[in-house]
């Protein structure tokens, strides 16, 4: 679990008990490969930390036709965040691209956490504004960029996923067909 | 100026001097309809909260096609927030829709802020979350939801944008053609 504390410490300073304190208030979830963590309709109480293992979360319209929403591999945060934030009911699948190991982050912790530790309020801006940011660069690619630049931009900012997921998720998180990521790709080669 | 200190008391409290320390750092910036408050390739170094007045946030891609990111209306905030949180150049317009009387916020000033006032890491965060939701359901919805499902959700979600922007405005934002927006507007009147 030391990882969590390394990741926290990029952004934040805690001391010796506030380390222990945070670390008492997370829990060990596993999950085998294709399983899933959070299903539509669900109430969403934790968000969860990635100490092994990958996961992806999507959405599934009316005609079954899936969209892939977030990619997430170890030191990454996942959960459905809409429903997590609102308190309303899950409207994504969050499944295992891999077996995982998680740790959860429950709400209700979580609130207490930021009365007892307020320099949390500090690490989850920041993470919540790279998020934010980050989904802001996706819209803005899709409406700027190619499906070569769009691929390319991707392996830069998310370098250890191109390889762990299988073809068809990374396609459809690019908005692009199966084929032509190939295509793109033997272009690249 | 009072109306950004009830704004943030929502979320916070103040005592009266951090109220004035806060109200210290902001600058007000007048802004003529039409006219411009960041263009691309700028460097922004501000937020902007609406004390009167209506913005709309947009993309211009290279066909010259216009996408409408954002609208904003008294007791929001508005910048090219990419850029401001990433320190990236502008990739947005941000053009006054009606005259506009802003209040600045520097991210330099900020930086002190978070250092002299840690209540506003708070208030920040709760206010990143809220638009990165925001966020998420817009596009959601665009997966979810028909443009007349879209129209209403628009008009609940943001009562008071609905008469201060023209038609293609908003049907830009929705993803909608002008004369689809009047046919839904001429269907539920």
């Amino acid at each position: 679990m030391i990882q969590i504390l390394d990741h926290v410490e990029k952004v934040i300073t805690l001391s010796d008990k506030e380390k222990e304190e945070f670390l008492s208030i997370l829990q060990r979830v596993e999950l085998k490969k294709k399983s899933f963590l959070i299903q539509p309709g669900e109430k969403v109480t934790s968000e969860y930390y990635v100490l092994r293992g990958s996961l992806i979360a999507y959405y599934l319209d009316q005609n079954d036709n899936q969209h892939i929403i977030q990619f997430s591999v170890e030191d990454w945060w996942i959960s459905d965040f809409e429903a997590f934030f609102s308190q309303e009911p899950a409207k994504l699948y969050v499944q295992a691209n891999e077996d995982c190991e998680l740790l959860a982050l429950r709400n209700t912790a979580l609130d207490i956490l930021y009365q007892r530790i307020p320099a949390f309020e500090r690490f989850f801006r920041i993470k919540t504004t790279g998020t934010f940011v980050s989904l802001r660069k996706r819209i803005l690619s899709s409406l700027q960029k190619n499906g070569k630049e769009r691929y390319i931009e991707f392996c830069e900012q998310y370098p250890r996923m191109e390889k762990r997921f299988p073809n068809y998720y990374i396609a459809n998180y690019l908005g692009l067909k199966p084929e032509s990521l190939s295509r793109i790709r033997k272009e690249l080669a």
